[in-house]
């Protein structure tokens, strides 16, 4: 296997990533102090068989840390927010099974494939509230309550579950999650927040928005490597959510008591546990930054949206509340039908530029981001489309 | 959160992580290169919605040659080995559905607990069939057939699944893989072969034996970070393994077919997967060298049964055909009797020159590996323990 990385030096403005990357300092600890020496490096000194009770290196303090910071009650990490969604479903599908609620889960239509993958891995059906369409593609809180009625009529039970994925992946809009979630409180539904996209870069009180679930991304949004997640819960549904194994094999008798069949038992943690730990303290701290990232990305809003004079335009809410960016943008579709790299043209300009991040092939809508880039770097990615839209 | 490596430069010995250790020029490639800038490095190129199917870096080929290098047909990177296990038991337990089987698993009763989490996250009962017992622990493959004929005039249904652990975690025996392989395929039941402790260290070819589903432990065997493992299975399994979503939430319509459930639509990949692709050649060779890893480990057997003189001895397989060691140590065990420190002593005493992996707190039985260690390294170790035996 011979590859190298191409995009080693590249400013990266690819929406999924900006959240995620690594401080140069932390990344330089984890080489330096030898974290990348095994697999197992959060288990030398596990006396109790699962990840999350270790206190060499401090797991345990860090999981009640995490809790705490996104305002919950309990954590556990998890392979990604994937994982925690999965065990977010399977926690309800018990319900399901005790015929509580209805095998059906309400899930906001701009939400992750993830959540729609959970829901289908626990024989969970996703139905959805409509969203406002072109060009703002908003989810409305009422919807939720209305789609809650349906289903009670429809099926005789409650749903088994409401999702609001708190920033959207296609449009970056910030749902209405403390709206959804006193309707669910009222319902007395069960109610998670996806929290992947905002989790680690802006503020987050799963309590003020009533949440029972957040599901949040480390690789997404905490500065960390891949693939963590944590599911963060409250007293009411930590028992359940993060029960423990209770097979028990017929011949030897063996128990694993401390295991979480939820998380696979034990979720390891490797090395994107630890450089989570590692890159906790910057994280806490940045979130603090939110509201200048804000102006930051809608400056940048602006400075395209008068650079394209009518030819790009923003989707999703106005002004922004999300690092997220998706434009509508006919003045590179025009180019590129006249280019000979055709829809191509635009990522390899970019590339040619050292910026790295638009969707291959796609010029009639983009999305990008600028968040946590220096001045410096954004002034870059504006030269970048200056030129480009200038044919320079 | 403030915490180092403790063990950065220690001689490893814990038997779950001697296959896993990362080469030191892997890990400065991993630094220099900036695989850790962030942890979607394996995503700048997707262009196909799943990281099987990216080209650049090469982890389709990979994934090809993982498949060719284990004797299977087609394989996924999964979440660990424990996720590789989860989607198998998900592949039956559609078949457990449609009737065709019983919800019935026969594992192994030296299994890794992982085999039984992933029954309990799918509602399969485990079943067992017995070992030899004290003091080698072995299981036989005749057992398995009559546990088969067993559950089949109990339940009136063959079982789901047959699973064996080529090298159990306890003792490090191997199991009579081929054998039970050749039952399973008379009897028609699916077969999987768990070789998170051997995939990666010896030769392995899933069509010798027989096995419809290999799982593999990347970072447990495969010299790479966690977490990461693979499934491997055949053309005729492939696709009701790694079946793509075929849910269609009722508003949006939208649909995830490059997606696949059972591996959590995508299993991102990230450093675990970059780090499995640079070591590989590494591990392809080193498999060769099996037969003089063996004897090795072997002498080092012999070495401690001397310097035991009846009071160390191995359980388990003699000679030993895996590198994990399970000793009964009477000898340390009436030490720890004597010394302050109880059954901390010996783990101490370990750490005082520089070893870790002995668990905390044992001394009347003991697991370690001196599997890949320098020579100079494992005469480290044998001074170590001659030394405390000694009491010097």
């Amino acid at each position: 296997m011979n590859f190298k990385n191409t995009y080693k030096n590249f400013i990266i403005i690819n929406p999924l990533m900006r959240g995620g990357i690594v401080p140069e300092e932390v990344q330089k600890e984890l080489y330096d102090e030898k974290w990348m020496n095994e697999g197992y490096n959060v288990c030398h000194n596990c006396l109790e068989g699962r990840s999350g009770l270790v206190t060499k290196p401090p797991v345990k303090e860090f999981l009640e840390e995490i809790a705490h910071f996104y305002g919950g009650d309990y954590a556990e990490h998890t392979f990604g927010c994937r994982g925690a969604q999965f065990a977010v479903m399977k926690t309800v599908s018990e319900l399901v099974k005790e015929e509580k609620y209805c095998n059906v889960v309400i899930a906001d239509p701009n939400s992750h494939y993830s959540t729609n993958i959970a829901a289908e891995m626990c024989d969970l059906k996703v139905t959805e509230p409509p969203h406002s369409g072109y060009p703002e593609y908003k989810v409305d809180a009422e919807s939720f309550a209305a789609k809650i009625e349906e289903i009670k009529k429809d099926k005789g039970k409650l749903p088994a579950l409401v999702v609001v994925t708190h920033a959207d992946p296609y449009y970056g809009n910030i749902a209405p999650v403390n709206e959804v979630g006193k309707i669910c409180e009222d319902y007395e539904v069960p109610y998670m927040v996806n929290a992947a996209y905002t989790a680690g870069v802006k503020p987050i009180n799963m309590k003020e928005m009533r949440a029972n679930f957040l599901t949040v991304s480390a690789h997404k949004s905490m500065a960390s490597l891949a693939p963590l997640g944590f599911l963060v819960t409250t007293y009411e549904w930590k028992k359940s959510a993060f029960i423990t194994s209770s097979q028990k094999p017929d011949w030897s008798g063996r128990v694993f008591g401390k295991k979480i069949p939820n998380i696979f038992g034990c979720s390891i943690g490797g090395i994107p546990l630890i450089s989570s730990m590692l890159t906790f303290d910057y994280v806490k701290e940045r979130v603090k930054n939110w509201d200048n990232e804000l102006k930051k990305i809608n400056d940048f809003v602006d400075f395209m949206e008068d650079l394209g004079s009518g030819e790009i335009m923003l989707l999703g809410e106005t002004p922004h509340r999300h690092h997220l960016l998706h434009f509508e943008t006919p003045l590179f579709w025009e180019m590129s039908q006249k280019h000979k790299k055709k829809g191509f043209f635009l990522a390899d300009e970019m590339k040619k530029r050292g910026i790295t991040g638009i969707q291959k092939g796609l010029t009639k809508h983009i999305k990008l981001s600028v968040y946590g880039l220096k001045d410096k770097e954004i002034e870059m990615v504006k030269d970048a489309f200056y030129e480009i839209s200038k044919n320079k």
